[in-house]
């Protein structure tokens, strides 16, 4: 089969379509035929070398892939050779083929085609972890999201909004925060020109959010802080703007507020397994009556993987960018 | 009646016992005769005048007592004049009477002393709500309790090894640490002399604390997230040591640990009333079987609060400080 793979970390140029051999599925696992796969920004990150694939998992990057299943390794019951599949995986997306634990696949849900499927996996399961499991975002509650129109960010706002909560967005445009509005949003925040903490106080009555979801760490920590409501639940899920930051316990504490961070890719099978699973039982049921959609910017062959990636540095993009294999 | 008063703040000659008018209960509230009260850190800051009561509270310090019921005010059932009984408060204890909502009401358990009942509520509410109800600590899992022979420290030893979790403790003494062993506790660090992060990496195999209570705050706070196990969660709950920290959050997000920080105190009546019946559901049973005991240091008379308070500020002390009505 072919993979891109990456010889020598660097920039898009690093990433090399080539030949390599094919996968093999071990004990309780699928062999998936790629379909197509989707860009995550720990991609880009693996092809800088900042972050190796974990132990045993595939070297080449991608975290999701659709397509169909060609091969059932032992042990493997409730899925059969050619279902139609989306999968979580820790590594291996950006391939013709990937072995798959059996318990990180879903059916494509209906509705949405055998390639917009690759849309979701990441999404989905990144934001009904940390949203929902973790914060446990209710009815009536605010949700803020940073990056309102990423991946993320546009499976965050339409999963609040399908569950009755409130949603607020902080995005780097009119455009950006319009598709924003689209998608359910309520609140939005242009952080280019606006104080998100002000804007979100200003629009809750003073009360502040009851969740936030957030991709920029250290850079928005103290801000987030005060952004919060009582009680309130900041769920960390990546560091663009860096690692360490000063967190003001008192501020913490006065809100009985809760901080966490989370990544998915390192957790054991058994755990992305479970989180699988809470998705197929909440979240499928909503794509497959329509109220939550994948949000797809654009697709490009996969061979082309290091263009994609340019558009996600650059932030270029609404949604995700999905890559469709030849 | 007599209570403590505060004319201005200061050291523990701030503390006049004074006559003053008689609290009147209120709708939902019950008139308590006092028995005793207990020394919290609380009670130090508020004489201190960093602690102003909320809204509403009792001017006098004193967040818990024992005693009778004297009178009861309108809509309150399930209690009788002359019950014996303990009580979570925010603000009254150190004074004959006080008011006191009935759902922060507990009965006096078997075989404790109605004068030992003054030492349960608050240290008892505060392990309960941090370290089950929002940290989740569970069978088997392991629990740092900094401050181990505090009075919340020798309740988190006992709770927790009654659900039978491991429990580490740092405290500053060979006197201090041989009581918490006494209590339970199975992880002895002497923080004077020992680095409780090493200490307790090297007694779990490597893996670190599940749940950590923590009375340090910002001085702690990047220790903390290293003594951490996968899966973590950082129970703040006092900042002796400082209010603004370094937060490591790529730490934090390799072991998708979570930080909690909270006080009781400025929870509103509800919150308060459903951790009292969490604590009579889940730790009253407990103490009636005589598992968890109350750890009473000393008793003073109530006049005398400001010789508690100079013993509980040097920490000489195991267990609480117990002020008896005259």
């Amino acid at each position: 089969m072919h993979a891109i793979t990456i010889p020598e970390p660097g920039g898009p140029e690093a990433l090399v379509w080539a030949e390599v051999p094919d996968p093999v599925p071990g004990e309780g696992e699928v062999l998936v035929e790629v379909a197509a796969s989707a860009v995550n920004r720990a991609d880009i990150l693996q092809r800088q070398g900042f972050y190796d694939p974990p132990p045993g998992s595939s070297p080449y990057p991608g975290l999701e892939v659709s397509g169909r299943i060609a091969a059932l390794g032992a042990g493997v019951s409730g899925w059969a050779v050619g279902d139609e599949v989306c999968a979580l995986l820790s590594g291996g997306g950006y391939a013709e083929k990937v072995a798959v634990p059996a318990g990180q696949l879903l059916p494509v849900p209906k509705g949405v085609s055998l390639v917009e499927a690759a849309a979701l996996p990441e999404v989905v399961c990144t934001v009904w972890s940390n949203v929902f499991m973790v914060a446990h975002l209710r009815p009536g509650e605010t949700l803020l999201v940073h990056g309102g129109s990423s991946g993320i960010g546009t499976m965050a706002i339409q999963l609040a909004k399908a569950v009755g909560a409130r949603v607020a967005v902080t995005a780097g445009s009119k455009e950006k925060l319009d598709r924003c509005a689209e998608l359910g949003a309520d609140i939005l925040v242009n952080y280019r020109e606006q104080d998100f903490v002000a804007e979100l106080k200003a629009a809750t009555g003073g009360a502040g959010a009851d969740v936030i979801l957030d991709n920029m760490g250290a850079k928005y920590l103290d801000r987030n802080v005060q952004a919060l409501a009582v009680n309130g639940r900041l769920a960390i899920i990546g560091m663009q703007g860096g690692v360490k930051g000063e967190l003001n316990i008192g501020a913490l504490m006065s809100k009985r507020a809760a901080i966490s961070a989370t990544t998915l890719r390192a957790r054991p099978t058994s755990e992305k397994a479970a989180i699988v699973a809470a998705v197929r039982e909440h979240v499928w049921p909503l794509v497959d009556a329509g109220h939550v959609r994948p949000v797809v910017d654009r697709e490009l062959p996969m061979p082309a993987a290091g263009e994609a990636h340019t558009v996600v540095e650059a932030s270029g993009h609404i949604g995700k960018v999905l890559l469709v294999t030849p």
